[in-house]
């Protein structure tokens, strides 16, 4: 392999953050499928580029290679993702990228996906392509956290949504509760709602807020494109209720498709009803991993939990929570009022070690973002 | 009086905020008095440059007006706080920025003190020197903060510091918290402490934690210098205790000087020992304002709170907090644990509203910082 120049190092950059762009273009409609962007670039002039819009689509490099027509022999692509190598909905990009007569290939991040894996990558270099990876990895492992953790780990990324008081507070005593945030984090809310392959819930939430968990187009605050896009895939409602103690006329059924994960048989309750998914239980509570595996193995790649303390503290007790996105409201509720999780703890060192990623002020609000830490004994 | 060009309003500017840095060196060591800097421009040079060390010693005017000599004739002065007018420990600046024969004086405030208000400009005026006052101001008033409540509300400005996990409690229910935020944020802590007139805490911290609120130099991470100023004027340490609890072999006392607040009498219980003050209180419990206002007439500016959620909670309930800085730690303690603030409310919109003015990280902790929002009805 030969030596790269700090220049060309530069460049290799510059043209993997473009491609970046485009995959984050994808972020609202690609799953069950990873975000993916590329271009192609000849003599020091982007020649074509690409993003994978949804799944039966071309792929990124499809797109870029269509738009480069003739320009991409001997040209450099850029791919945020190895080129696939098998036949799913479309031929493998790594043949259509041979066929071409493109002379290198660099990419941010070999494919996780276990029917490519590398296999990309060795058949551009076979057809002597010159073939790199690596380049950007850690901006581009972050667009895909849920493709990459599923094709690992056979379960999705789990973000966890809460809104809190100053305080560390949700609602007060008796449930008061709504409002706690502004509209920027409301919209945020929505835009994570619509990333999120699932939106998940329990029935906690659902019986006493009404809750819905919809997407809706007016309240995303995007432009009228990316809000097209945006609708035209929503997340699938997923509703845990063990026991199946939500009602068929309770608006979250009302508001369109949803599934229901359960562990009853469900036939006297919903004999018409949305789809219910029977996993293991104990006492009426899903086995949450087990839910979480069963949603994996239907291509779910992100959930965003919105539930109560109940739901959103039995996963994070089971060390199920990849993310937690805290909304934090300018007003103490007290200490009286609703805890963020239902998780009494009684020694401080049983207490979870979070890393806080990130701060950032949305309108009136804040937002935290923090992840578990990797500790010693894990 | 003449428009000023825009170039001239950016130089102000410019000479101002140097001037303001010069003031902030004082930051430590100017209690009971305000942090205040200045710069003599003349012809487009700094001639002269001083700040306010501590009180008894030259103004910062008188500082910079010796540096430049001969040279402050026709020059143009930049101060942070409108000159003095009346004779303290020091002759009127005012008098002395006419003897040397300048030109111009730029004030970033007027001096809330009642025996200056306005006067030291005028003085300035009715001598032929061009007067304003007014550039950066938001920025001067932030900087002494205490000084101008004080003299505006004869109360010190009050900074209530809290230590709490991301789920917002600040111990476990047993009690147990040692060390939930790492060594930056206490450092952090220690320059907060250094900075205040008093550290103000309550009778249950120093019984339960053995806590002593000291600063202490190798914790402070200034540098040598700046660490010798600090040191130089320690805040004092004041201990609410309404039924004298606080026995003398605490190590709260044994750590140097300290005041008791209480209200009881205190023959009996102190013959020999710290200073008490006795203000005004309803079955063993210390009136808080009355005790602000004490220490408002002993030339407390600023009082940084360290106490636990029952002090804290009751100067926040009373609506005697002017800032809350808290320190929140990556992890959960759990819905067992202990309240940021004893503070039980029953209905939502009783939950005061607080505006977030900043978040940053210190260390692997984040300090979030935040004041009692304005609200229609106060």
């Amino acid at each position: 392999m030969n030596v790269l120049s700090a220049e060309q190092v530069i460049l290799d950059a510059h043209y993997m953050a473009r491609a970046l762009e485009l995959a984050r273009k994808g972020v609202y409609t690609t799953h069950p499928n990873p975000r993916v962007g590329c271009v192609i670039v000849r003599d020091g002039q982007v020649v074509g580029e690409g993003w994978h819009v949804r799944t039966g689509e071309p792929h990124a490099e499809v797109h870029a290679l269509r738009a480069a027509g003739g320009q991409a022999r001997g040209a450099t692509v850029y791919v945020t993702l190895e080129p696939c190598s098998h036949h799913g909905h479309t031929p493998p990009c790594a043949d259509a990228l041979i066929n071409a007569g493109v002379g290198r290939v660099v990419a941010a991040m070999q494919d996780p996906n276990p029917e490519v894996a590398g296999r990309g990558l060795q058949r551009l270099a076979q057809a002597g392509i010159a073939v790199q990876s690596g380049v950007l990895e850690p901006e581009a492992r972050l667009l895909n956290q849920g493709f990459i953790k599923r094709m690992e780990h056979g379960l999705p990324f789990v973000r966890v949504k809460l809104a809190m008081s100053l305080d560390g507070r949700t609602a007060m005593a008796s449930g008061e509760s709504q409002w706690i945030t502004g509209p920027a984090a409301r919209a945020n809310v929505q835009r994570l709602r619509a990333q999120a392959s699932v939106v998940l819930t329990g029935a906690d939430t659902v019986l006493a807020d009404g809750a819905r968990l919809t997407v809706r187009a007016a309240e995303l605050g995007l432009d009228e494109a990316t809000t097209a896009q945006a609708m035209s895939r929503p997340p699938l409602r997923v509703l845990i209720d063990g026991r199946l103690r939500v009602p068929l006329n309770a608006p979250f059924f009302k508001a369109g498709p949803a599934l229901v994960i359960t562990c009853v048989t469900p036939d006297n309750q919903y004999p018409t009803g949305p789809e219910c998914l029977v996993v293991p239980g104990v006492e009426g509570q899903v086995d949450l991993r087990s839910a979480l595996v069963a949603l994996a193995g239907r291509g779910v790649n992100e959930v965003l939990v919105e539930a109560g303390p109940s739901l959103a503290g039995a996963l994070a007790q089971q060390g199920l929570v990849d993310e937690y996105v805290i909304f934090v409201a300018g007003k103490f509720l007290g200490s009286a009022a609703r805890p963020l999780l239902d998780w009494p703890l009684e020694k401080l060192a049983d207490g979870p070690q979070l890393k806080i990623t990130e701060m950032r002020a949305v309108g009136d609000d804040w937002r935290v973002t923090a992840i578990p830490a990797p500790s010693a004994d894990v």
